[in-house]
């Protein structure tokens, strides 16, 4: 018997944080664009994608799934074939599960995020990581991997089946120098899959340019999508491995197990994109942004921890003072979220001070002079 | 360069089938109650359900995700233990990668859906069929599985380490005795595996009852919710193997890389909840509307395969003469799709004449009416 109380609870769905500047790096990236908004709304039904079916999901025409995926995507992400998915993590898994064999090993960055982890945990792989500079700037050495790689041929006996890069992390905002990296993978005949979830549909990426042979990207995290929905690319050479199909349907691929995003998600994909290619296009401009924000927030006593000066809108900042703060105030480390909220800020996570994670994404001049400002009241008040 | 007319067409996203009565199996259950619409308005951004993130999708307090799978979800299914997935097939492919090992054989039921193929074949597993009865009722036989189960032990040496059976099947709609194969596997001590993607969320469905080990639904076809979401549930003793937990971050499951429907499709699954629970309760009334339109149909000369009296509400129509008008009409095939439009009706797939599959769920009987007349005077008119 489901309790009356608990089925109340379900209609309680008010989003508290709507209409609020929100710096989670999560968010920032995802918020819909208008013409989203609308496709959302028409196309919000079930299956609604696969009233033209016509056997798999990246073939209907109407919504023009079959134009995003092989006319535009290819050609945005600069690889010979493209895919829609549920997400960067499933595209990671993808890519392990089919190219790799359980018990093999790879090579991935210390900064990587734990979805990458996780991912190769699943399809049975072992880790050789590859370490970052440690504090204050955490950076990845592309060189690295050149070292990695030796060191799994002395300890397997073979190179590595897949070396991955995160660009940028998830916790700095670094951007590794991802060409230097596929070189590297590429002497020693090693495959390199390129993790750009806070990447692609933020900043210019060429997958030709670097010479990844697999990208992965999310469309809720940097393409202005409803999630869970991602984008995957992958060289030719790779797609009877990787987009092979089933033994028996004909049509249908298995590691995507026939259809991947086969809902609203896809469509809110595709209507943001000419709006994403737009932003892509004004990504120096956020850049300059993120590194305004940065040095005003250095000047506040903040510590901006990774690249300086920094490349990404997605930043980790560090403070002792407001650690200190949290040390004597009543509600300790959740000051912060309280009177930042007060102000009309949210995205940081409830409870952190001491460290934590931000993005400037896509936010006013006079958006993150607000933020600064909320800032500088609370250190100045406490 | 991606052309200007593909970035055109990209903007094409009118649902030319909105608003009409849509036959579609695929499409009935997934209509979107005026909560989920709603819900879908607030929570459309990327990855808005991630604002209260505390390590793990399904324990988020806001919106009320730990409520909907700790409290609500496990009593509904009447099962363990349960999450939320991207689908049934993703859902399947957890259990499958998680209890059986690559070279294993499961037993499936020969009206399986295409993905129980496709994710058993991701899986590395192989086959054995339990056969239907063929024409024209296409039923399978409980005590079939004993016999499947017996010739795997003969083939391979020991039994199959899965059983699934798909109820209802997605082409007839059949409703085979679940508890019977529940039991026949169990004899043999074989975990079983329930595909309700067309049951859950549409009738009542007792896990306990059945006591299958594990059970998947489907949230986009038949939860009243916005794809691709599903439901997953298990017993108690498979918790450490399909949601065991990873070795690098302690909270995250490794089946379900951390976090699955991570975006606003978990928020219609749940904002739909309280219309899907009262709906189930009017299961009755929508077997006797589906019997009641196959009858008509039969009155006009269709034929209705699968299970008779029948008892879901998708089932497979056949229709000689229709097919028979298609051979001579410049259109073939395709007039049938033209001239129901005409009527505002949809959902039988462009092309097909001679068989095709509909559901009557959630349609009113005036509804039904017009599309009983409808076929009456298309086969009146040619």
């Amino acid at each position: 018997m489901i309790a009356a109380s608990d089925l109340q609870k379900l209609r309680e769905l008010e989003r508290e944080h709507l209409g609020l500047i929100n710096l989670d790096p999560l968010q920032r990236g995802g918020i819909l664009s208008p013409e989203a908004r609308k496709a959302l709304d028409m196309w919000g039904d079930g299956y609604s994608v696969c009233d033209f079916c016509t056997g798999r999901l990246d073939l209907i025409r109407s919504p023009p799934i079959f134009t995003f995926v092989y006319e535009v995507l290819p050609k945005f992400l600069e690889i010979d074939i493209a895919r829609v998915t549920n997400g960067a993590r499933e595209g990671k898994f993808i890519v392990m599960h089919s190219i790799c064999k359980p018990g093999d090993t790879i090579v991935i960055d210390k900064n990587a995020h734990y979805t990458t982890y996780v991912a190769a945990e699943r399809a049975g792989l072992n880790l050789k990581i590859v370490p970052n500079s440690g504090y204050p700037e955490f950076r990845i050495n592309p060189e690295d991997y050149a070292k990695a790689i030796d060191e799994v041929k002395t300890e397997t006996g073979r190179v590595p089946s897949l070396t991955l890069l995160t660009y940028p992390d998830g916790n700095y905002g670094n951007l590794v120098d991802a060409k230097k990296v596929a070189r590297i993978s590429h002497e020693q005949d090693v495959p390199f899959l390129l993790n750009a979830a806070y990447g692609i549909g933020r900043m210019p990426i060429s997958c030709k340019e670097i010479d990844c042979d697999f990208v992965v990207g999310s469309g809720h995290k940097s393409m202005a999508s409803s999630g869970p929905v991602g984008v995957f690319g992958t060289k030719k050479e790779f797609e009877d491995i990787i987009l092979r199909k089933s033994k028996y349907f004909k049509t249908k691929e298995v590691e995507l197990l026939g259809c991947t995003a086969r809902g609203a998600t896809v469509v809110t994909l595709i209507a943001s994109f000419n709006s994403v290619l737009q932003r892509v296009k004004e990504w120096e401009g956020e850049v300059q942004s993120s590194r305004w924000f940065s040095q005003e927030m250095e000047k506040l006593g903040f510590t901006q921890l990774g690249e300086k000066p920094h490349n990404h809108d997605l930043m980790f900042v560090e403070s002792k003072r407001l650690f200190e703060i949290s040390q004597k105030h009543p509600r300790r480390g959740y000051f912060l979220y309280d009177e930042l909220k007060k102000g009309g800020i949210v995205g940081i996570k409830p409870g952190l001070t001491k460290n934590f994670k931000l993005s400037t994404y896509r936010l006013s001049r006079p958006d993150l002079e607000k933020v600064v400002k909320s800032f500088r009241d609370i250190l100045e008040r406490f």
